[in-house]
């Protein structure tokens, strides 16, 4: 066949094949685009978080600008940094990351402390979960009086769930995360969680039921709450009476890094037991956190839930920046400039906010209130997968969530995230009411 | 459509897609099956350590023997680690594992302190590549009598590369990482990488030229050459003369863990450089982990070398067992069972393990001369990527490597791979000589 090729052309293809078969011996390593997207993420993360920082924000603000800076260069005609939006490996390793940032926020409360205020979580989780909805069901009627009352009940469920990681991560950044208002959020993101859930299978079914005619399953239903519930109360049951066996049996390992190698363990289990479950790995995380205390390392000399605390550190800097990078770098700046999104988006936006401070009402006396309904306004990717399930939808033929909802959606993601770093600040450093 | 179905079907149909939307809510999080790969990895290798620590071995070698149990399964019908093995994200958090490893390895010595064995460590390279090639050559040859003399010839390269990550950790796990041997050992290992990477563009260059009738390109082997020189001292010189300014300006960066952060990405971005120039990550991670010294930091406050080893620490005790564990699930014992492959698979191993013991003959006088022929036994992945390249080349027909000498290949890499730990262990026991 080469016969029939000149002998420069022969050349280039001869060469050509020995280039890239010696890429191919070392060259093309796989990982190769992901050291470099690392590098350039933890690189912009610094450099944002420093800039956030002199501004007296929490970091991870200035994390998120620049990667939303970085993710939208491409709109300059500089498409430099679409790869690494692209990458499913970096991709992965975020979620890794948050599942990291989550089990050490675990950590720094015991079961028994998240127990004192659970009563609380759960009042303020369902003045959450409740008011927002209602006040998204009312914005999709007032705004979208065309579309059925699916529709308008989808949107408020898009605005239930409470993405706990950015909150988590900014009281960190405070030093925050072991205040009883710290604890509060948490737990009530967690029961939000749940509950999100919940109404998913809910609205879905009966959307389902709906399109086909038929009568919503009741029983389904009621087997995702059973296992979440489940889930919860059985693996910190389960989990509290098993990790002091568990880390017993590790200490008598005569190799090294087995406290932190069997804590690892424990978190990436539960938190693949979360998720098996239905719920989100981060859930898994933090209720690992939570039940690995003191007590489960009296057999390792030395060593404790601070030495451990401190061991993660370093792996919590690697990851958790590609989290908030990234979730940056996924901000569309177009979603803003699409024609009639706006409106729908501000009204959402406003009834995410407000319909979150009615969590405020749930608070004991002497807590600070408005830290609590601003620590619960991020809706992070909860919103998002929501309205991607909405997309695929539809009543008789009618798309339950389409474009431009689904763009307000997403304008409303990135708004209460944006905006929660700063304004849990500012509620933190002002007194309680 | 639906109507077509009975009352039952349809509610099958529903219930299954209201579940999967369920999952795709936040059960099916794609980070979900890695945590518990993680989870099950973690938990074998400190298992394998601590019954290698136990039997007065490394621990790496109770993670390589775990992980072929772990991998083999299968062949006694319990296929449930397999998804394990096909798992491209656990793939990429082993490679990332192999970078962070060997940069911790670089960070225990200086470019002084390998300029100083750098002469030893060329001249231990060049015999440790002149003599296995010739002695895998010899072994086609009287092995292999009807092949050509490609097919000898490239039998020879796939012996010459030294895979120095179960090296490396060895000398970790021994505390023996600093000692005038290792550095000899670790040197030459990436002199070999470049001088691997030659002879495969040689060997390929030769046959496609054999199988064109065509002559083979120097000036592509030239430039291959030149790069990977250029990169090993452009990068170490200029990251010498850089690594301080970077470093002092990331000093002056108002957020937390910028030492770690900066350190990682100018290994990572080492690290991609040696891949982009055709060279494996783990040389850029080495020679980052060289030119980082104490220098560097000396704007940081009470921070070093020793601090950041410290902070690093955690991040290769979680990554590092990936490679070890999943290297040993790769190892496919059906390979030994294959009927004519295990003469060869013998001789080639034979002459992959004696061919590096010349390597003795080039260290100096005081020198643990037979613990730097050992250090250099191991095959690992080199070989393999030779092996199957040669699998994709053809001369006038006539495939270079076929699938029973890629099984021989194999087993020749297992056997390196596995004797060295003991090896090792029992060479840097005995006194110099």
């Amino acid at each position: 066949m080469s016969r029939a090729f000149s002998r420069p052309v022969r050349y280039l293809v001869i060469g050509g094949a020995l280039l890239s078969e010696v890429a191919l011996a070392s060259g093309s390593d796989p990982v190769a685009p992901v050291l470099l997207a690392l590098a350039v993420i933890l690189a912009a993360a610094k450099l944002g978080g420093d800039v956030a920082v002199r501004a007296g924000q929490p970091a991870v603000l200035g994390e998120l600008v620049v990667g939303v800076l970085l993710g939208n260069l491409a709109l300059l005609g500089l498409p430099f940094f679409e790869p690494i939006k692209a990458d499913q490996m970096v991709d992965m390793l975020a979620r890794l990351g948050v599942v990291v940032l989550l089990f050490e926020v675990g950590l720094e409360s015991t079961v028994g402390q998240m127990m004192k205020v659970g009563f609380t979580s759960l009042v303020v989780a369902t003045l959450g979960v409740v008011t927002p909805f209602a006040l998204g069901w009312g914005v999709g009627r007032v705004l979208l009086p065309e579309h059925s009352i699916y529709v308008h009940m989808f949107l408020g469920a898009t605005l239930c769930a409470t993405s706990v990681g950015i909150t988590a991560r900014v009281l960190k950044d405070l030093g925050k995360s072991q205040t009883d208002e710290a604890r509060v959020i948490l737990g009530a993101a967690v029961i939000d969680d749940v509950m999100g859930l919940v109404i998913l299978a809910v609205v879905t079914g009966l959307i389902g039921a709906a399109d086909q005619g038929t009568a919503l399953s009741f029983v389904s239903i009621a087997i995702i709450v059973a296992k979440a519930v489940a889930f919860l109360f059985g693996s910190i049951a389960v989990g509290l009476w098993l990790s002091p066996k568990l880390f017993g049996l590790a200490s008598k390992l005569k190799t090294r890094g087995v406290l932190l190698a069997t804590a690892l363990a424990f978190c990436f289990f539960l938190s693949w037991l979360a998720s098996a479950i239905g719920l989100a790995p981060i859930v898994g995380a933090f209720a690992a956190g939570l039940i690995l205390e003191d007590a489960a390392f009296r057999e390792f000399p030395d060593e404790g839930v601070h030495e451990l605390e401190e061991a993660i550190h370093p792996i919590s800097q690697l990851l958790v920046p590609v989290f908030f990078v990234l979730m940056g770098m996924h901000t569309d700046l177009k979603s803003f400039t699409q024609p009639g999104v706006l409106s729908l988006a501000g009204a959402l936006t406003v009834a995410a906010i407000l319909g979150k401070q009615a969590c405020a009402l749930g608070a004991k006396a002497g807590m600070n209130r408005l830290a609590i309904g601003v620590g619960m306004i991020p809706r992070g990717e909860v919103g998002l997968i929501f309205a991607n399930i909405g997309l695929a939808l539809t009543i008789k033929g009618e798309r339950v969530v389409d474009a431009a909802t689904f763009s307000a959606v997403v304008v409303m993601v990135i708004v209460t995230t944006m905006v929660t770093p700063p304004l849990l600040k500012w509620s933190l450093s002002r007194p309680s009411a």
